[in-house]
């Protein structure tokens, strides 16, 4: 008679992980080059914002001007979207590079972007700065393989459904093929509470810095689904230890192609970084 | 066809937050009686802390002195306590008041105290400042009516199962009886998470705040049940916008009677408070 | 670094459930006097009809002549409903008992009926033969060691957001009480999916046989909160070794007092009860 | 202020799902060819059985042979393992078709087999006689896609994460892709509940069975991680109206390459799959 739980042999992947930590400092990742790099460690908050999925050309370089001198380091290019319905718009695809290239010409900074599959994988370590893999994808092994082969930062998103344990193991996937740089981005997980999108999972953020020596960073607009609590959640985040933030903002939120009542105002995104990184120096300087 | 939750009906407890919220501002609510009584409202930070429950009566008196000089506002004096198992340690009980009463008259601090029926309710409410109503308790609606007709401030914890509407509903219960010192306490949910003993639902505080006039704190340590996610716990919830953090502490925490894993030492609690105050006040003047 | 998930201290509650299950076999519980008394225990399967809460004295003594007939063992009195917001239904009351009394008298099956509170458990004791403790109750310890000291069945559901071992253990504060008529009952527990109103836990059933001598029935009307599922969730709990099943049925499910969603017609029962015997039967006689 | 979930648009995939619903009756789907071939509708009760992964050759064949005289109509022959720790046996790799075709050669039964990516689909479809998407990939768009043009029946697993409707919007990425043979598989849901593995959903069987024309198996290995519990939920899950079940069985379970703990003895499958036929006929016959 036993109510432990069960779980598959753990002894490899905490010793994987212990010795990962043992080994190095929180190192510096660095995404993007030149002037307008970023690093991200624990002396900076980085902060990326952008809408869900890119638009037009003209209104997305706009848009990216903005959201820089607003205070944003890395900026949110998604031109594939991964939907849980086939009929739902799936991003403007490989048609939207043109779009990246302008922002990155016109704009110099950074680009995020997301890839479901390993050619689509090649077209954003061509293109962008930094690789997301989605929710959906956490446990999509063979991608993380392909993509610790590949030469970009990866930002990891925790499973919707996944343990801290396991969403760590996903980053050991990337890890022992040879990339090192991996960011990874709490974004809520599936719980009984229907009065938010999804929960927040605040304490993964001080307990993945405790277990591993990778940065991590909060998504507080999927994590809420809910445009109001994306400031307040922001600000916890930070005040619990977060290396970034990563925020959907719209020129008209409103009219955003996907996801509008999560994403916030270029006004409401100004104010809250400006809040952010006073609290981070706060919290540095004592 | 249709994927829709099956809820209550929700109109009537929809209509009575919102006509609540209107018509009142978030009003102080007012713990304890003289110099060192405490207005919890949207300009304090109420500091609550003690141990998991109150021991031998010289450490509670010479803790809640320490606590106090810390920046401690209220004292965790637990007597009753509602445990899982009944070959579990249930509280000194009873026996304890001589020792709520020593703390109230050498150290001159306002004391929160649990009951589990209405027996216990009385005896809290003519001894102590503050009555916890516990997260196994917030559906036991029979004592929600009691309580609603004492005439002491209530700490109302969120079930561990329960929704944020069914906890503001449980407010209900009590605020309709007369008694409008309700208290929400946010300390974790039930999910698959196993790393953390619950998982603190952030979001619940600014959309507590949005949706009702109550004040709401969080507890991070039976949150977490881990004592090195309390600090930065404290923190988020204090960057979330919450009134108020409550924090158990023990001068040796290894040997408290009860939930020793999630207990801080004193000298954590002195430096999270300083830390937790000077967050609340960047928010504030920001 | 561990993964473990935090737990009180379990040796205790083991080491009881394992005595009281290797001293006895899984003894008979009597419900109910006389010939229509009925014993809960593997040979048979119990079958627990009635309206969500009691309505009319004529309809429902009408009701429990036709369900008896269907082969309804125990009739659903319940005139004392815990619910969500205090400004729902909340049962008939007390006046409820001279409908009790009718049925007793005029149709001879015994009644369940559930308490919130000490002084309802005292009218429920007296005057009906199994006393239910709702799921919002499974954690009031106080009462349930109150019910302990009485002389009547107890049918314990188990809490929407408790485990297992603390559905066991709240088994064990009637139990060393003295009561040992204590019945379990599965009502389905709190996760992410929608489009159901609870997940009911079958594997809840075998297990809490493997680990306890307690009988345990299965509730499929709250636990789905549909009316189509019924059906077959009674046929997997017998399935699955359920000592019995607990349907809400009306003679005019849409107009029912309350959870009309999930209650079914006397037709649709007669055909699930028939179909339940049989296969209960299948599997005892192979 | 409001309580409603945010979800995505929902009127196309329930528009498509009903549709498809109305067209067709739930088809037969055949799996394999010639003489054994499996023919999966409301008629037939289908029974998947064999070790979580594949062994070695002689060991397979031999238990192939075995299972199928106990009444096994398809085969389990993993060689392909989504593991959560890089670190963990991840199957025989591609040198396990040679047994695969040993067992298709000498014992003649239809194969299912699981695929990670497009590369091992295309293996898994030329060698094997059913396609297996796992829990993991669910989610994985780009892979569901792709075998939606491929020739083999699919069987879908439910994400562990993932509702209901989401598990039905993942089965339209494979049916609007023109490969309209696709069967459910319930396998277990994430939740707080830790005696179990997972919370076998047994509700979902009767609702996608009215949602959609598909059929639905399902797999109380995974689901319950549990060796004594795989009868009972076997049991359950027939008696909801599922069309199949899928069982790891093992000459020897305690020495099993993987999932030791939820493997069953060659003896308690024939038990099983006996009372299963018979309750399967007695459900099909009243």
């Amino acid at each position: 008679m036993s109510f432990k739980p069960l779980s598959p042999q753990k002894s490899d992947i905490q010793y994987h992980l212990a010795s990962r930590k043992k080994d190095k400092i929180r190192s510096d990742i660095i995404v993007g080059t030149g002037d307008n790099k970023v690093i991200i460690n624990d002396e900076n908050l980085t902060i990326i914002a952008g809408p869900c999925s890119l638009e037009s050309r003209d209104d997305s370089v706009a848009l990216a001007k903005t959201l820089k001198i607003c205070g944003a380091n890395i900026f949110r290019g998604m031109i594939f979207k991964p939907r849980s319905s086939p009929y739902s718009f799936q991003g403007v695809g490989k048609t939207g590079i043109e779009t990246i290239k302008a922002i990155k010409s016109e704009v110099d900074i950074p680009i995020v972007s997301e890839a479901r599959n390993e050619s689509e994988a090649d077209v954003i370590a061509e293109n962008c700065d930094l690789l997301q893999i989605g929710t959906r994808n956490m446990t999509n092994y063979q991608l993380l393989e392909y993509i610790g082969r590949l030469n970009i930062p990866i930002l990891l998103k925790r499973g919707m459904g996944s343990t801290i344990e396991e969403w760590l193991c996903a980053a050991e996937y990337i890890l022992n093929q040879g990339n090192q740089r991996v960011i990874l981005c709490e974004r809520g997980i599936r719980t009984f509470e229907t009065a938010t999108r999804f929960t927040l999972d605040i304490a993964a953020i001080p307990l993945v810095k405790e277990l591993s020596h990778l940065p991590v960073i909060i998504d507080p607009s999927h994590a809420s689904g809910k445009r109001s609590l994306v400031p307040p959640l922001s600000i916890a985040g930070v005040g619990a230890g977060a290396n970034g933030i990563m925020i959907e903002v719209h020129n008209k939120p409103e009219s955003a192609f996907s996801d509008a009542q999560q994403t916030v105002s270029v006004e409401t995104f100004s104010e809250l970084v400006k809040l952010a990184k006073i609290v981070s120096k706060t919290i540095k300087f004592q």
